[in-house]
């Protein structure tokens, strides 16, 4: 091994990470790799709490920390993992965020709408697999959960994979809920394999519905806190306007790599027309974009001449975002008609403009994911139960339901009014 | 009180911060306040420390939190302070930042020459002063040390203030070096006031000791970390560099508030020159710089024309940065020539280009600010010691010593050549 | 204010309690309250979790260091609470579990079988308040549920009262179960008061939940950890073996304050005829009885010529504990005939005898106390709604279910035979 | 293996302890070891800094944990420690401490003095080897310095052994004197091993200076504190005054342990004299004796006939300490005299029996054991450097002289008539 590539980097999470894996480092080193020190694991929401600073760089460190630990448990209980499976693995869960953008959901909702970045990581990861003479072709696989071994890809993307135990305790360590802190130790040692499936031993059971429990107050606490939602739509709405405005021809001051997401549709029928030269120049401007773009050229654009746009711009910088409010039921048509009338007036806009300020929608499927299998608690007697029935505590049909919640979005000036 | 100004704020280094002053939620709303939330306290650092993502903004909130702690200790041994005054040093331990941008030392040794944070600090301040009906004269006042209670000045900028012994701990916290840890509530728990000159009570002696040590581990581990000083001196020349390239005329892509200061030389003769109007139009742009406009031109300018710029601003991307050597005499003429030269013919370039490539400096004022009064400590019987004769045990010659470190900075590429 | 009385306590889980009061001061340093420090928080339990070594004082100080940020948090909303008030929920806190002897459980089953350290805690608070003078008198009152102000003995004795709030987070601390960690600072903050009656802020509700849960987890991991009960049951068995000696005339060795309690029948026909001075006469004893003779005994006793004593205390002091079976049903008649024919041929046991060695015994009320009124969520249009209806998560019928658990304890020795 | 034997032991300092050796998990079970259990690593600490309530037996696995992690670290540096090495040094730290009885200090001074704990401790480790067929035959060579590696021993004890690397961060922890935590893993991670000397690397000097503060730190704030030094003196005559009534044959109360050591002299002449079957006794009689026989004695001698000893009993539990003043010089004749008689008046006593409440005594060779090697700084080159030399900062003749505290303890009610 070339000892020049063993690392340790400081974590404020775990202590120290230790990078003992020359491809690994080689692939940490790589500037799309790199590039996520610069997109904020939690977007927005540093507006809401200060400490949300951290980036999915140290998010997808940390997932790798976390991965090496389960490995060696795993192991310790006599389940074969191979030291290539092993690299394979790691890979895989290093690399699972790398086609996130700037402010993944805004980007996706705003500026490049025929992409998730699923898509992307995938067309990044064959990208860094001919870059590296296919040394990552295992690892796709386990991402892509073709790999036979089933439960190598549930530790990268599952109920309760590396990704998931690092993002909760790291989101509720740099935002302060420390009531989100989640047993990752715990939980980690109590993993097993059962039928090539990932089950957590029965003692692990409380630590499982803390969990749970911790999961879903981060929702609700961060994830979903209105301020924030307030925050997201409201730079979705930015970057809608500003690509409507450049479409129209209008040159907007943008780094190039912005410029060109604003000035190109990025919806199905591009997707369907590209051919690799298409998608490879896409590519190259997706990976220069970074969080730094958006919030630079947002400072520019408050002084544009589109009302609309400055107007949102001026409001995201100063931190005068939209009032927000949240029902379970949807907002009702005259409500949302008079939200509408009164911002018209108030800003003198057409109904066209002013929806850019005043809207509803809801949230839906972001809380819980569906579709998910349920975790399986493993007895002494070896047999493996379903989470929902070995707990009798949680009600988990409340936990696995699609919650839709309401929104409806406005301009804090038009309430003074009424 | 508006109970609607009344805010707790979230921080994972205390916990809550309560804001509990209309005047001062006002200031924190302030656009220019808000603005520290795009600029990180540490700089570059992250690329070290990953963690290390945390802004003034959070460092200022958590100064403002132990200044409302020191307070409390000094009030409730018998020493007055009014209302007005914990208002006003409040005010002051919030403002106390507020000059700084973007990479502030790269920024004043790049492209504005001629000013200190220090200075732009007080023009702001001024500036919010006019804008708040004067409400902040007494802040300012004790800001600058001209207000007669001079311990309250010391609170805020003195060997032991509350700015310090926030950054200690929240640099340490967010960079991992957990041994830069500082017993800060048992520090401030230790404190008063004898002959107006804040004191430390004996039984914290330990405490300041372990304060110092911690100072001088996070100096040597993180501040002048070598890789650290590599960047910083790297972001430098890239800012000189386009500002060289602006002044000669070469129309840089940049952000309005970055191009002003590129395509302006703000040496002493515009200070002196400077009227009202000139410095408000400077202010009007500092004010929208930040991060954020930085790392974004870098990305862009790494296609530029200019070789040294485009090379330099890769280099600081992909994090390729210079190999730095560090010693305490200076380098020989014979060394650093070598070097040019070798860099000359690696790279193709005149001598006046290599000097971006190239370079010995040293680093000397800055690891304990010369001319600061030592620590007294307060014993039982009433008799102030100054910290030097007090600990038996620190060097104190060395900790106050001026140090001077000489490095050379030069492109990874030329060893290997050697 | 008498300062020498004020007094900083270093406290591992808050970091620093200040005491400020000298009644307060005053009732810390009496004897009775002392003798707390050798009376250890969770009994046997460091068996298990070596950790849990801490002690009811220590207890006591958390809880009274959260009395005062409740109190001012109350206050903060407007809720009138005066200083004579503050004091006596402080001491009523202070004093609420002095009633406790050592080992309680095991102690209130196995020797001093008519009294409950509920009603020993009444009798002590009556005599330090003729100590002190009817300083006490509000605080006994408040404990007591007696006046008229019912939110201040919910701050006491209640479902979020500060008893629990500080033995859920300190026993999480010390016996290293992270999980039960309790965001009290948080639960704190939202609580208010409305009709008399404590309740928590809508906001609060997540983290009210989470209270929950990490109680549960508290209680299957810890305080009814299987191995623990064992312990215990072990415990109640030496004493009550050793009190059914002392009774039949066995001068058994024994400090005075034990022997005492174990020559001497402690049922109901005591209580009814007891007069003053004989309860005066046993207080006396109860005081001077901490861990340090149970324990001292117990190693005595393991040389004591009745076998079932001594073998008793062997497996006590060797930690070789009963093993133990945990179900929901009570065990079979035959299966624990058939341990009980096992044990006492492997011993050569009298039946009568074997019954220390083999029991069935089950765990009920403990879990969660029955009668007690659910917690109310304020929400901002000032309606409070029970916590059973607020949340949607929480299976709060498995919450407030009376569960029993039946549990089997034998001699390890007895199934190497099988 | 036999995989009944894993265990992982929740440790709050460090999480979890992991046992995965059949031979150390019998040690660990063994009485002698559970023992440990029954003794507080810091004695009558507690009665100043409540929570120090810990164990030697939560340190000795504290320490075995560290090892582990020590020996990972070396192994990866390319120093060869067989499986069988090991092995023997995790027992050689796990069995450091096996000879300390309870309140060694005082055990040693007040009623053994003949023996110290480490002349019990190889005694006892003779023993186990005994009973464990010779097993322990390469642990008690390395433990006793007489192995060939002798970096082993070092990592037992030296001065950056695993054994001080423990008890710092632990007692730091316990007391929460949270300035004395030592970054142990920082330490552990850059020890290397040059010419069978442990060393640490030039990066961690920092972490080393650091290390050297916080003990000092710990020294002065917890092990010499005034009021822990007047507790532990006050025990001392407490068994001093036992012992003597004892040898005068009164039939003093004490659990047969006690009572063997009370009643029996253990001088030189006692160890010149024994033959095996003596040290067999003494041994069999340690070996039951812990923190618990001491206090409940004590308790009962409150009640003693003797004025001396019921006097210093009562002080002890109802924690009414010597006044103890502390100073560099030793204090007059004149001084000691006029307190001697002041204590005799008061307290109607004769000079004999005035030594136990009013004496001198200076603490010497406590604070830093002479004798050891200085630290040894590895550098780049190779260097091995003294950290005397190699640390500018500390001032290593402080560190390293010899430090003699003179003190003089006296009844606090002779003052007040003063």
């Amino acid at each position: 091994m070339n000892t020049n590539k063993r690392k340790i980097v400081n974590d404020p999470v775990y202590g120290f990470i230790s990078i003992n894996n020359d491809l690994i480092f080689d692939l940490i080193e790589h500037p799309w790799v790199q590039r996520l020190r610069r997109i904020r694991q939690l977007g927005l929401t540093n507006l809401v709490y200060p400490g949300a600073m951290h980036t999915r760089f140290q998010h997808v460190l940390g997932a790798y920390f976390l991965m090496n630990q389960a490995i060696e448990v795993i192991r310790s209980k006599g389940h074969e993992i191979t030291d290539e499976e092993a690299e394979a693995v790691n890979i895989a869960i290093l690399l699972h965020d790398i086609g996130h953008g700037p402010f993944s959901h805004a980007l996706e909702f705003g500026i490049i709408e025929g992409f998730t970045h699923e898509s992307i990581s995938e067309l990044l990861m064959a990208g860094l697999n001919a870059q590296f003479n296919n040394r990552l072709t295992l690892a796709i696989a386990i991402f892509q959960d073709k790999y036979h071994k089933r439960f190598l890809h549930q530790l990268v993307s599952g109920q309760l994979d590396m990704d998931r135990l690092d993002y909760l305790r790291r989101d509720s360590f740099f935002t302060g809920v420390s009531e989100g802190v989640v047993g990752s130790d715990r939980i980690i040692k109590m993993l097993n394999v059962v039928d090539d499936k990932l089950v957590v031993e029965a003692k692990g059971i409380y630590s499982i519905e803390k969990f749970l429990i911790a999961r879903r107050l981060m929702y609700w606490q961060v994830y979903l806190h209105k301020t924030v939602l307030s925050a997201e739509n409201l730079l979705i709405n930015i970057l809608k306007r500003a690509k409507e405005l450049s479409l129209q021809g209008d040159k907007l001051f943008a780094p190039p790599a912005l410029e060109y997401f604003l000035f190109k549709k990025f919806d199905r029928s591009f997707i369907n027309a590209a051919d690799e030269k298409d998608l490879n120049t896409m590519l190259q401007h997706f990976v220069r974009l970074d969080d730094t773009d958006i919030i630079s050229a947002t400072k520019v654009w408050m002084e544009h001449d589109d009302k609309i746009l400055s107007t949102l711009c001026q409001k995201m910088i100063s931190r005068q975002l939209y009032k927000i409010e949240l029902q379970n039921q949807p907002f009702s048509a005259e409500r949302i008609a008079e939200m509408i009338e009164k911002t018209e007036k108030h800003f003198s806009l057409s109904s066209k403009e002013a929806s850019f300020m005043v809207f509803a929608d809801s949230i839906t499927s972001n809380i819980y994911e569906t579709g998910e299998h349920n975790i399986g608690i493993l007895y002494n007697n070896g047999k493996v139960v379903d989470i929902a029935e070995a707990s009798d505590m949680l009600n988990m049909q409340v936990l696995t339901k699609v919650v839709t919640k309401h929104f409806l979005c406005y301009p804090k000036e038009i309430i003074s009014k009424i």
